[in-house]
């Protein structure tokens, strides 16, 4: 047969892909016990071989402090010898999920006697570009080595000197276990060309997952003809009923907003029901108040501040669609459900919206009307999340429609195909 | 609440999008019911108004004819009688279908009380982008309006006067069994422009599904922001093991070849084990001579037409990667299943494969390795589709791995989203 391959004069990322294709095809009929194996191999190694990444992380640390990074920052990007610990013992709860490959979605013996099964297949080639959190590199190729599929990541240049001993240890562990060792590759060249490479590179991998920030996020989605699953942005809205218990309404908005105001299924606006604000605004804006909270109140809200202990601003338009990530929240009186639906319909991102009620028939319409990954009735936002969710590690949060939406586990990771069995079955 | 809408200054076609819009938030919850009464009253008015659609068939028929387009395309253009009843029938199996939305795929109560389910959404407003058949206008409008989906069709200008009577039909039925009319609409404006505005309706449009030739695919693919469900390109295969039943085997290829071969799932390459290669390839080519096919062959299967009635030429690489759909077929002859599996997968498409054998080793092998929508093991690759597969309908073949994958029925054209019940649950 000719042999001649369509992946001639390749660029370096083209080659990672490439590679990462080629081993995706040997992992994709592995069993589970030979994947497990190569897992708890990589945490096994992490815990070796602590001292020569923390090695690597400090020299990142250094520079990043160096260039003035905020503390925060760095602090994310920092591995000591017990973090690196956690990691690992990350990957060993990786290792007890079931493995989603095999699983049969569907089956059925046809009218003529062919059998059709749908099972469960790896995606292929997974590309994840990430900022600063060395940790997403091992969590990442973990939950893809476990999925069947190889992984393209592409992190930071400020944690280029962590991700590449990570992926050296990963790598050298997968290797080991008898695997090949480019089903975890780190996308070669730190430039925006080679992201720019990953993105166009349709045909060889399957889906780019970006995580990060907004702007990331809109570049991965404007710019990539590889397929794209958005993630993580997140303007979640608590909405008050008119029949809302007012003590459950206040914790679950203060846990909403202020529990950890810098993740994307935290509040960042509250939409309070008109014949209750009278009794429930002033309680709001105290214990918000109390959690340090500063209130971005409309028109209708604003006077209720007198007399409580609120840090109050007008809010603008600009404040309905802002994910603040921060101890801020807009603020809103509304005249009924539906009018509260669509403020939601118009500013939310999907992401996840909670009704305080008492009502079983409001709560019933209130989840009908609203179209997001999540909705929460009588609990906080703050429970979007894959490992709360009882799906183990997740890959990140999807706000969009196809393919997966919210919390992404293995499955998440996985498509399918069609196998049919006949005994030489044609078609008249 | 301020009041400014983000969607000022629109173009027609965003207009329609967001009336579109509108319309698929007042579909979604609507129960199953109500959206079959609205499927029925489209089938009777389709019947009752046969005429009108026929009449402007007639103009576009004629307008085709004028422009010299080949009678192939003119057939699959016209309306007739006949056929506008058979299309109102299909409408009318797409009734007793059961409706995706608000199937809960899965659920449990966490550890922590609360009540997790994941449920069947609509996706929200569907693009599909066609070619000359109107009959996909009202096939695609019936499956969307079922799965509480607003649909934005976009057909070809040679159907434009077929297609606007139609969804007249389609609107005023919607309208009149008491649903919103926008539910269903022509994109506005004949020009590329229009087409272009689709591709980037981007948070407007949720997808966009292309069906026809292989460049209007690739256009939509490479210029949409708007997510795409890559449809229809079939570069299928059928290989003959060595361990192959003969009768089988003829039978398989030239059904797969011959039935229909202008079809994505029509083969367009064998394979066949050397071991066999004697005692099957005369056979083979015969067949195929019978059946009106020229056999497009490598240097090693070349040699074998001698003494058979079979017309053969010289196959080149291109002939590896054609999908002819016509009455031709790339022939090659290899040492092994993984280099028939190998050629699978550098060539295919990733639509149809099959193999036949009398082995349950080898064809759980081929099972495992190759890895496109559908895998047939003795049965011809002509079985891929919505309705073989018992989906009813279908609104096309995917062959990409996100989202949906092989035949695409009523559950893709849905998404999920979670429902979390509590009593006041806050996170820790």
């Amino acid at each position: 047969m000719p042999s001649v391959s369509p992946y001639d004069n390749m660029t370096p990322v083209v080659r990672a892909a490439y590679r990462a294709r080629a081993a995706a095809a040997d992992l994709a009929p592995l069993p589970r016990a030979v994947k497990d194996d190569a897992l708890l191999a990589i945490a096994d190694a992490l815990e070796v071989r602590t001292r020569e990444i923390v090695e690597a992380n400090a020299e990142d640390v250094a520079a990043a402090r160096e260039a003035g990074t905020a503390e925060s920052v760095v602090d994310r990007l920092t591995l000591t010898p017990e973090r690196v610990r956690a990691i690992a013992a990350d990957v060993r709860e990786v290792v007890v999920l079931p493995d989603p490959v095999g699983e049969v979605v569907r089956g059925s013996t046809l009218p003529n006697g062919l059998d059709l099964r749908q099972v469960r297949v790896p995606l292929g080639v997974v590309g994840i570009i990430y900022e600063a959190r060395p940790n997403v590199t091992v969590d990442a190729a973990a939950l893809c080595l476990k999925s069947g599929n190889a992984v393209l990541l592409r992190g930071s240049s400020s944690a280029h000197r962590s991700n590449t001993a990570l992926v050296r240890v990963l790598r050298d562990a997968v290797g080991g276990a008898g695997l090949p060792a480019d089903a975890i590759q780190l996308v070669p060249g730190e430039n925006r060309e080679s992201v720019r490479e990953l993105m166009r590179a349709r045909g060889l991998v399957d889906v780019l997952i970006p995580r990060g920030g907004a702007s990331l996020i809109r570049t991965v989605v404007e710019g990539s003809t590889v397929p794209v699953i958005e993630t993580g942005t997140g303007n979640c809205h608590v909405y008050v009923d008119a029949e809302a218990d007012l003590d459950m309404a206040v914790d679950i908005l203060v846990n909403s907003k202020a529990q950890r105001p810098s993740v994307c299924n935290a509040a960042e606006t509250l939409l309070v029901h008109q014949d209750i604000a009278d009794a429930f605004v002033p309680r709001a804006l105290d214990a918000l108040a109390e959690a340090g909270v500063t209130v971005h109140a409309d028109q209708r809200l604003l006077p209720y501040a007198e007399g409580t202990k609120a840090t109050v601003v007008e809010a603008t338009v600009e404040d309905w669609e802002t994910e603040y990530l921060s101890y801020d929240i807009a603020a809103g009186i509304v005249d009924s459900l539906e009018q509260a639906v669509e403020h939601i319909r118009l500013w939310s991102s999907g992401h996840t919206e909670a009704i305080v009620t008492t009502s079983q028939r409001t709560a019933r319409r209130f989840t009908q009307l609203v179209d997001s990954t999540t909705v929460a009735v009588n609990a906080s936002t703050r429970f979007t999340d894959g490992s709360q969710f009882g799906f183990g590690a997740e890959i990140g949060i999807s706000t969009q429609k196809l393919h997966a939406r919210g919390p992404m586990g293995l499955p998440e990771l996985t498509s399918t195909k069609y196998i049919l069995t006949g005994d030489g079955h044609t078609r008249g």
